[in-house]
C-alpha cells in the first residue's frame, strides 16, 4: 500500500524550507514506524546562490529549470510551493499530466482553478492532489471537512481566516486604537505589507471560504461570486458599539444553506460576534472554522493560520499520508454535487453606523428611510462622545441602527437611501451580527 | 482497495441507533461518491422485542446471541457499543481472533486494555481497530492525534471532556450557585447519573487523557498512575476567587511533557483557566482538546463530547474510512513508543483555598506552614464576605493563597502542614493555574 516518494519541491524559501527541515528530521522515525519512504530529491529555485535557511543534504540537489523535476521519471511526487497563479499553474498541470502526485499550499491557483486541477487528476490516473496548506495554515481543516462529515449534513461553515485583519481587529479591540494606526504597527511588524489591499479588503479570505464552500457542499464557487467587504472604513466607535452590544468584530468568511436548502449563500465581511464564543476568543494572528453541521451541531477547529513551521506541517501532513496510502487516500467527492443556486443575499440582523450631519430630525429621517426599504429597527445608540465612545467630528453625528432580522439586500436599499438623500453624509458601515 | 462491509453491531440503543439511522440515510450517496459499500447485516440486542428509535431495513436482523455475529463469517466488522468491560471485551477479543475489524466507542475497555486490544490486531492480519467515538463523541480528536502531528512533536494535550460537570461548572460560574444546586439540577435534567462518581470525581476524564497521552506520547499509561481530583469540594467562594483572578474553573485531564522531554505527567484536576481563552470559552456539555506542539503552536479541536448523533458521527466515520482504505487505512504507530518517566509531580502556580479558624495569627501560621514547604506566595485573597464573595460560617475563614511557580509535591507538603498543625479545619481545595 506505502509508496516510496521521490518528491521535486518548488520553492524553497519560508514554508520550503519548513517543509525540508521538518521532513528531514522526522523521517527515520516515520520510516521506522510507518514504513513511509521520503525523499525530497530536487528542490527548483530562482537563484541556487541564495543563501537557505536550511543545510542541504547530499540526496538533494538545487535545480532552476522547471523540467529538472517535472521531466524527471523518477520523480513522482511534486510539492508546490511557489505561489502566485501563472508559474505556479504551469507547474501544477504538467506535473498532473505527467502522472505525478501534485501536494500544494496555493490558496490562489486553487480558488481559480480548482475544477481545472481536479479534472486532470481524474485524467491522469493514479494521480492526486493534497491542499491541506492551502487554506488556514497549519488547521487540518481540509482533511476534517473531508473525512469527519461523511454521513453528516452541513449547514455552514464560517471562520477567521485571515491572521493579518485578526492581529489588526484585536489591536482596535483591545486598545482602542483606530484603523491607520493598526494597520502601520502590522506593517511595521512585517505582519502587513506595503499594499495589504489583498488582506484588509479581504480577498485572500475570498479565496479560502469558495475553497471551504466547495468541500462542505459539493458547489463550485467562482470567486466573483463571493461578495466581499473588509475592514478598512472600521473606527474605534464601531468597537465602541459592538462591545455596549456584547460583541466584538471580526472578518469572518460566511458559507452557508438557506432554511430551503436549495440557496447557498458566500460572502466575506465583518462581522459583529458575541463576546465568550469561539470566533470572538480568536486573538491576534489566529485562525479559527467552526462548522454547523446536523450531527455535530457546531465544532470548532482553531490554530495558527499562517508561518513557517504551521504551513509547512500540513504540507508535511499530506505528504506522509500520501506515501502511506498511495493513491487510496485520494478523499472520495464528498458530498455529491447538488443542485445550489448561489444567492448572495442572506438573512440576519444588521449594524449599521449612519454618520449625518448633527441636527434636529435626523432620527426621523433614517426611521423613514428604513420603512421604506422594509427594513425594522431593532435600536439606535449613538456613536461618539455621547454613546459608545470614539471621537466624533464637530456637527456630525454617529446614529448605529441595529436592524431586526431582514435580508441583505433590504439593507443595501436602506443604505441606498441614506446616501440618495443625502442624510448619511460618508457611506455607512454595514455588518451582520452574528 | 475499497472493502465492502457487512456490519455486525452489538448495541441497539442511543448511539446503535444513531448509528443505523445515519448509515441507512447516506449510504447511497456514499456509495455514488466514493464506492462505499457498507450493510448492517445483524443488530446484537438483549431484548429483540423492545421498540427502537430506528425502524430496522429488510437487510437487517436483530439477534441476541454473540456468536450469531460472531461465528458468523459473511460479517467482516464488529461495531461495539455495548459499553462496560467484561461483555465488550469477550466480543472484541473474539471479533479480532475471528479477523473481524472493530469499530468501538468503548473508552472504558480501551483505557483498560487498549495494549492487549492492539496486540490482537497486530496479531491477526488484516484487522483493524477505529475508535474515534471513544474519546470526546463526535470530536475527531482521535483521528487529528494520529494524522495531524506526524512531522510534529506534541508537548502537551489538556481538554475538557466531560460534559456533564462542564455543565456543572459553567452553572456554578454563571449563575454563583453552589455544587449541590447544580448537581441536583444535573440529575433532574438527565445530564448526571444518579450516583455521579464517575463523572464528578473525574474518573471519566482520567480514561480519556490516557488514551491521549498513548496517542501523543507513545506511551501506555495505566489508570492507576493517573491522579485523579474532582469538583465535588468546589464552592461558589472559588468561583469569585477565581474570578478575582481573570479566571473561571474547570476539570481538565492534562497530559503534558516535562521541560526535559524525559517525564510525562497525566493527571486531572479542577484547574483555573485564563477567561477569554479556549477552555474557558467551551460551555455547558460542550467538550475541547488543546494540544501544544513544536510545529503547530496551539491547536484547538472542539465540540459536542457526547450525545445520539455526535457519538454515532464518530462511529460512522470509522465505518466509512475504513470501508474506502481497507486495513491500509490503519494508522502508524506514530509517535513510537519513547523511553518516558510517568512523573505524576509538576510545576505550576496552584490555588489553595484554606478554611481556617477566624482568630489574629492566621495569616502568619499560613505562611510559615508554606515557608516550611518550600512553597513561595504570591498572593493571598480573603474568600468569604469580606472578599471573594460566596457565603462564610460564623468564626471561620477562607484564605485562598495564590502560589509563585513550585512543584505539586511542595503543595501536597504545604497542604499536610496546614491539616497537621490544625491551622485548616477542612481538607483545603487545590488547583493549579493555567
Amino acid at each position: 500500500m506505502s509508496l516510496p516518494l521521490k518528491v521535486g519541491m518548488f520553492g524553497g524559501g519560508t514554508v520550503g524550507g519548513g517543509v525540508y527541515e521538518i521532513m528531514e528530521q522526522t523521517k527515520k522515525e516515520l520510516f521506522k514506524a510507518g514504513g513511509v519512504d521520503v525523499t525530497i530529491a530536487k528542490i527548483c529555485v530562482r537563484d541556487v546562490n541564495k543563501k537557505r535557511s536550511f543545510e542541504l543534504e547530499k540526496h538533494t540537489t538545487m535545480v532552476t529549470d522547471y523540467d529538472e523535476i517535472l521531466e524527471d521519471d523518477s520523480i513522482n511526487c511534486v510539492v508546490e510551493l511557489m505561489g502566485g497563479v501563472t508559474h505556479a499553474k504551469d507547474v501544477v498541470f504538467k506535473a498532473l499530466k505527467k502522472g505525478k502526485h501534485v501536494v500544494t499550499a496555493n490558496k490562489a491557483l486553487l480558488a481559480q482553478l480548482l475544477p481545472e486541477v481536479k479534472s486532470l487528476v481524474a485524467e491522469n490516473a493514479g494521480t492526486t492532489l493534497g491542499y491541506e496548506a492551502a487554506v488556514c495554515g497549519g488547521i487540518p481543516i481540509i482533511h476534517n471537512m473531508q473525512g469527519s462529515y461523511v454521513g453528516d449534513s452541513i449547514q455552514s461553515v464560517m471562520g477567521i481566516m485571515n491572521g493579518t485583519t485578526n492581529f489588526m481587529l484585536t489591536k482596535m479591540e483591545t486598545e482602542g486604537a483606530d484603523y491607520a494606526a493598526v494597520l502601520k504597527e502590522a506593517q511595521d511588524l512585517g505582519f502587513a505589507e506595503a499594499d495589504p489591499t489583498a488582506d484588509v479588503e479581504g480577498h485572500d479570505v475570498q479565496a479560502k471560504i469558495a475553497l471551504l464552500a466547495k468541500l462542505a457542499f459539493g458547489q463550485d464557487v467562482a470567486l466573483d461570486k463571493v461578495p466581499c467587504a473588509g475592514i478598512s472604513n472600521l473606527s474605534s466607535t464601531d468597537f465602541a458599539c459592538a462591545k455596549m452590544m456584547g460583541c466584538t468584530i471580526k472578518l469572518v468568511g460566511t458559507a452557508a444553506l438557506g432554511e430551503s436548502k436549495d440557496k447557498l449563500a458566500v460572502f466575506v465581511s465583518p462581522v459583529l460576534v458575541p463576546l465568550g464564543g469561539p470566533l470572538a476568543s480568536t486573538r491576534g494572528p489566529g485562525n479559527v472554522v467552526v462548522v454547523r453541521s446536523e450531527n455535530l451541531t457546531e465544532s470548532v477547529y482553531a490554530g495558527p493560520g499562517a508561518g513557517r513551521y504551521p504551513t509547512a506541517n500540513s504540507v508535511v501532513n499530506d505528504i506522509v499520508r500520501l506515501a502511506r496510502l498511495g493513491a487510496a487516500g485520494t478523499p472520495p467527492p464528498f458530498p455529491l454535487e447538488r443542485p445550489l443556486e448561489l444567492e448572495p443575499d442572506f438573512e440576519a440582523c444588521f449594524y449599521v453606523r449612519v454618520t449625518a450631519a448633527d441636527g434636529l430630525g435626523v432620527l426621523s429621517a433614517v426611521g423613514a428611510i428604513a420603512s421604506e426599504a422594509g427594513v425594522s429597527v431593532h435600536s439606535v445608540l449613538r456613536g461618539g462622545e455621547g454613546g459608545g465612545g470614539g471621537g466624533e467630528e464637530a456637527g456630525v453625528v454617529s446614529l448605529v441602527v441595529k436592524t431586526d432580522s431582514c435580508l441583505r439586500s433590504q439593507v443595501g436599499a436602506f443604505v441606498d437611501g441614506l446616501k440618495g438623500k443625502k442624510v448619511a453624509t460618508a457611506d455607512p458601515v454595514v455588518m451582520s451580527i452574528l
